[in-house]
């Protein structure tokens, strides 16, 4: 048995990690960062996962560069240049900035995380001056989660103490942005997870793909993917102590939870659904409807709309392509039946009903193919005009 | 050799066919019908595509009843009712109100078809009541094609005569109705064309299968597919000419045109642009990524804004799952090269070329993914707060 405990702020929690940002002139306003640290004192194991965008970033292609099982104790973090599909240059731009920080600031395998416009080089210059005036030795979580952000109206920083039977301890925290362009496979979202467990090597990278299953591979924004998601787990294994079953179960939710404060600043979301699909032939077609029903931008201005239509949810599963019936279906808004085959055409009191249910911040739609025994949740938001205005006026 | 020749209005050029509309209570203005019909004085062959979504409506269902080959001389159409997920009551009332046209009205082998909310049983007695006042000899396209519309904002008929070499010629002419919903697989849409040329039955399914393919099923507004898209064909042969090059081309052209004007008037969208994918791999590729940029929020808002942000094109394409590689890839809008492996970051000059392209109401752009010879065009809108405000309010 374990217990997990809810600390205050973020990365500063966790034993030998360092963190900080400075604002080098790329982002105007000059109180939030645009280049980000996070260090650790010692050398760290790092597992990492990635977009699913034929068009990965350089940063993922330079992190690639490094022999497997490499080490690393430094992540440096950009916001408003995504180095995406800037070639064979945007690698050697990151080579270059890191080759600077080996050689002036002492610093292991230096690795590179990046956000914002997709097109354009990095201004080398500038971020490298970052170097100077930023305090490696400081423990700022609050000003690196902000310094990472693009979109995002508040920041994302979480952090767990893990005590085990035996009264030990370990502390696992996290970072992390990301507000649209989120899709299954992680669309625009940078996550830094560092922790001080004793976690040894084979676990990581298993431990995180897993994490990233249950958590932002299950959420959609937009439905679309990024070209520089990324997940990534440092381990510096300074406190000595590891269990495999509390580990994961507080990794798994630092990232669901994490995944769900993105969902609820999703551009322009005013609200947060979950959608079960239920009694399918396959996990494959329940995660099918799941995230047709997530994506799903019909559903989504109804949600917007507050109209209680399982027209839309029951079309959408229809047209998604998988195995179902209407004589078999059920739809439920929180507890409350809405559609079965005997039960069709929505009456006042029922209409109402759901009406108080769909007013609410979150609720849970619940559809049971009736088929098999299959289930699988996705997570979701409503698109309101805000998220047009964000979207259309992005770079401008 | 064949001429094309536009006509004035819809229907009422095809020799032998009659239409007409009147409203009967469903919708409130009372000025536009809510039911309307399409007769032929003569017994029509008749092929018909439906949509792909699972939940295939009532009338759908009723129309596959009848058995292969089977002639009807008419077509029930009502707006404000899907009579879809109604389940075995829904296919009753259709033959409830079929049989009474049947037996009162002398009529053969009724088809019906419909458009509306989901869920809700059909208003029997109301549709019925429109047979008394309704003149079946009338020939009101404006009327038919007005009565069928939901989110539309504007009628959608078209008719043209061809003429082949000889002097001889035929007619084709049809009405549509589609603003929203509409994805490949034909969104909620309806369409009925209506022609005098003397098709044999076995050139009517696969003509009519391929003009969807090169049209309807090219488009998308939201990417959402509705369960009662229906395209049918109703063919009186009462010219006596036919040919099967000149009649293939005129429906093709008719289908498209139909189609473009259903993305003109995609619901709040102010910009119709053109996603030609080539050099592709497959193309199941080519088809894969130009509808993933048809479908993409981040893509129509982008559209909407105006923002010559070529990397959310690139980005897209990316998380497509294609085979492609930004070293070979390139954009274009219109004739203005946008990205090239040699040529990333956008300049002024091209910026402001770009802006002014994408200013036009409808513009072209191309992705070379320069890897292969398979190309495919779909067609697609941007994505504005009209359009939140429609489908947030539709059925309130």
């Amino acid at each position: 048995m374990s217990n997990i405990i809810k600390l205050e702020n973020g990365l500063e929690n966790v034993e030998g990690f360092y963190c900080g940002a400075t604002n080098v002139g790329m982002r105007p306003d000059k109180t939030q960062g645009d280049v980000a640290f996070i260090r650790s004192k010692v050398p760290c194991d790092i597992a990492a996962v990635f977009t699913s965008n034929t068009f990965q970033a350089a940063p993922i292609k330079h992190f690639q560069k490094y022999p497997q099982g490499f080490q690393t104790d430094f992540v440096l973090i950009n916001a408003k240049n995504a180095n995406a599909m800037t070639g064979q240059k945007g690698i050697e731009d990151i080579e270059t900035i890191v080759t600077t920080l080996k050689e002036k600031h002492k610093v292991l395998n230096p690795v590179m995380s990046s956000t914002g416009v997709i097109g354009y080089r990095l201004p080398i210059d500038k971020i490298s001056s970052a170097f100077d005036a930023l305090d490696f030795n400081s423990k700022n979580s609050d000003h690196t989660a902000r310094a990472i952000m693009t979109t995002d109206s508040f920041k994302k920083e979480l952090a767990y103490k893990v005590e085990l039977a035996d009264g030990s301890s370990f502390n696992i925290a996290a970072i992390c942005k990301g507000a649209g362009m989120i899709n299954p496979a992680m669309a625009t979202m940078l996550c830094f997870i560092v922790t001080d467990a004793d976690i040894p090597k084979d676990d990581m990278q298993s431990l995180l793909h897993a994490g990233a299953e249950g958590s932002f591979n299950r959420i959609s924004v937009d439905g679309d993917t990024s070209t520089n998601d990324t997940v990534m787990l440092l381990a510096n294994k300074q406190s000595g102590i590891y269990d495999k079953e509390a580990f994961a179960s507080a990794l798994n939710k630092i990232m669901f939870e994490l995944a769900m404060m993105i969902l609820k600043d999703g551009e322009g979301a005013n609200k947060l659904v979950a959608f079960e699909v239920k009694g399918a032939k396959s996990l494959e077609e329940a995660k099918t409807a799941s995230m047709a029903l997530s994506n799903s931008l019909l559903v989504k201005t109804a949600l917007f709309g507050e109209d209680p239509n399982w027209g839309r949810i029951a079309s959408t599963i229809g047209a998604s392509g998988i195995t179902c019936d209407d004589e078999t279906l059920t739809i439920h808004y929180d507890d409350l039946l809405i559609y079965s085959s005997a039960f069709r055409e929505l009456d006042k009191v029922r209409e109402d009903k759901a009406y108080r249910i769909m007013k609410q911040d979150s609720f849970k739609v619940t559809c049971d193919i009736g088929l098999g025994d299959a289930s699988f949740i996705s997570y979701g938001c409503d698109l309101s005009y805000e998220y047009v205005k964000i979207n259309a006026e992005y770079r401008t």
